[in-house]
């Protein structure tokens, strides 16, 4: 392992005092900031994610905020999901394209009111992409980042610590919904979301001043669930399927290549930049998508690069992202497989780093 | 120190091979890539900057290549800095802003050609922000990220090392100028510039593949000459006065507030996006502006994270950059301060995670 450098320019959050003090033993760095990547050890965060509840600082999911009469039509202009039927109050995963249908960031957008949204990021710069088309198009919108910090709280014992702090209420928002709730005399969005699929919240903290005193109050609450500053764990995140920009998409695939054509309702996106390039693409298919692989033998190395997937000494793919799994022992990874070998129970072979391994493309992920 | 959790997200480069030969002690994460920060030690290997050469892996500068019949009205959308006397073979410093005139990279740009041009980037995804802006106007331009790494070589023998390498050619090339200089076949642009005061090259290899036979060539070519594996040195930029975005200056400066003022000439950039209110700026001048700040006592720890500077208890400005220079015998730091305090030797107070420290905002840079 190699350290990190730290300087002014790897943001902290307004929760690295709480995730220091929680013993963090390793970073990530995602949209210039600092993301938690280790806590006691990837296994144990793993098997307590899934069994107790876990405070998750992902202040490095920055909100592109979109504010004023053309906001509805620039999220339009950015994404091939079909807006129109959105309402105030949900959040909706939306694959953001270049005009080649090329994938620029694959954030959860959240509706707070008929002119304003809030785009919450994955790993890139999506900030410049929107403020580039916004003034290109000469759009009455603002576009700037607001001092607002997602804290997921993920597990099975989420809701219970969220109501503790929240009130009963938080228990009735649905999935992929939001509704504000009140800390401190401050009203928060409070959305049942998170990059598990251990079930949760995410709490979007509205000014870095009450971020240290919603840690803290979540800590305390939790004291009897066992709750411990988690964040997203790797083998989690590749048996669920949950997939991770800049690892296992860039802006050279399509969404449909990134198996997310059911977030594309290419046709009626009117306005959507990436449409014509995507209507072809809806038209003849992808010829290469994700796919779930269980990588043979012991547990592998890092994915920090990414290994070929080969059939009779051909490559055929890549994998991406993979953890070694105790619940389903096996190697889970995700795959970037082309269509002569995506089909379910397909024999492949991985190039590791120690060497290739047998393995097999899957139907679903695991969890 | 804390240790990066590595994964394909964080990008290697294609020197890392040889830059882990050579005992990589930590990175730093730039434009989603790796960037090497210490080998041996920051003062070792500044000390050895400063006396011999060294061999940088710089491919995080990434590259925005434009090309097409308004490649160069482009690039003058992107910056206030006057493009019209710029010639192919020049590089250009090039200060790039939003509507608002806020920085949103400090990059160089190099002519390639009267219709190309590339962008050596500095830690932001400026690529987007030009997409969008080229798809916003309908240019006739191809905008994108070539599979071109810089490799800088860098230190007083740094002219002797590329020459031995590249040829007697190369000593030839003016400051900020470049040539085509030929490589086992392939023509490579290699500049007379560089992320230090210690003089040197800046080697854009053009194909991945030829990236690390020339990271051994010139090992093998500088055996004589001490060469060794080395980074950009904080100690040694901040001495030199060298900025970095992200941690010296962010989207809410102005050019003229990070002292970049005559990279400006806002007045005849025609068509440059910020020019309105770059306009407004220069007429009235900036409250705040860069400055070397020279910093009392013992070696200031790592600065991570903004420092307030304080006059009378009042706060004036901010130590972004800071590291103890052994050669000047003071702690040397960038601050951004207050008109009412940015004379030379003005004394103010910098709040250090160690405490107050009396300190003396200075008329230059140390080298």
């Amino acid at each position: 392992m190699v350290e990190l450098a730290l300087s002014r320019r790897l943001r902290r959050t307004p929760f690295s005092e709480g995730v220091e003090a929680a013993g963090v033993k390793a970073y990530s760095v995602y949209n210039h900031m600092l993301l938690p990547a280790v806590f006691r050890s990837p296994e144990e965060d793993y098997r307590h994610l899934k069994e107790a509840v876990q405070v998750w600082d992902v202040a490095v999911e920055r909100q592109v905020e979109l504010r004023g009469p053309d906001a509805g039509r620039l999220l339009q202009m950015l994404t091939p999901r079909d807006l129109r039927g959105m309402l105030p109050g949900q959040c909706y995963y939306v694959p953001i394209v270049d005009e080649t249908g090329g994938m620029l960031n694959d954030p959860v957008a959240l509706k707070l009111s008929e002119d304003r949204y809030w785009i919450s990021i994955a790993d890139s710069d999506l900030l410049y992409w929107v403020k580039g088309i916004a003034y290109g198009y000469r759009l009455d919108v603002l576009v700037d980042e607001p001092d607002v910090s997602p804290l997921a709280v993920q597990g099975p014992k989420a809701e219970d610590l969220v109501a503790a702090v929240f009130g009963e209420g938080i228990r009735a928002v649905r999935f992929f919904r939001f509704g504000l709730f009140s800390f401190q005399g401050r009203e928060l969005v409070v959305a049942r979301s998170g990059y598990s699929k251990q079930g949760g919240f995410e709490i979007y903290v509205d000014g870095s001043d009450i971020a240290m005193p919603l840690w803290n109050a979540l800590f305390e609450a939790g004291a009897s669930m066992d709750v411990h500053a988690g964040c997203p764990n790797l083998i989690e995140r590749v048996e669920g399927g949950l997939l991770s920009y800049g690892n296992d998409m860039t802006d050279d695939n399509t969404p449909h290549e990134c198996g997310l054509g059911r977030f594309c309702s290419t046709q009626t996106a009117i306005g959507c930049i990436g449409r014509d390039a995507l209507l072809r693409v809806a038209k003849e298919g992808p010829v290469q998508q994700i796919r779930a692989v269980a990588i043979d033998g012991p547990p592998v190395p890092r994915c920090d690069r990414w290994w070929p997937i080969t059939a009779n000494g051909k490559r055929v793919g890549r994998i991406s992202s993979a953890a070694w799994s105790p619940d389903f022992d096996t190697n889970v990874a995700v795959g970037m497989v082309r269509m002569t070998h995506w089909d379910p129970e397909t024999e492949v072979t991985v190039e590791t780093p120690d060497g290739p391994r047998s393995a097999l493309v899957r139907a679903e992920f695991w969890a």
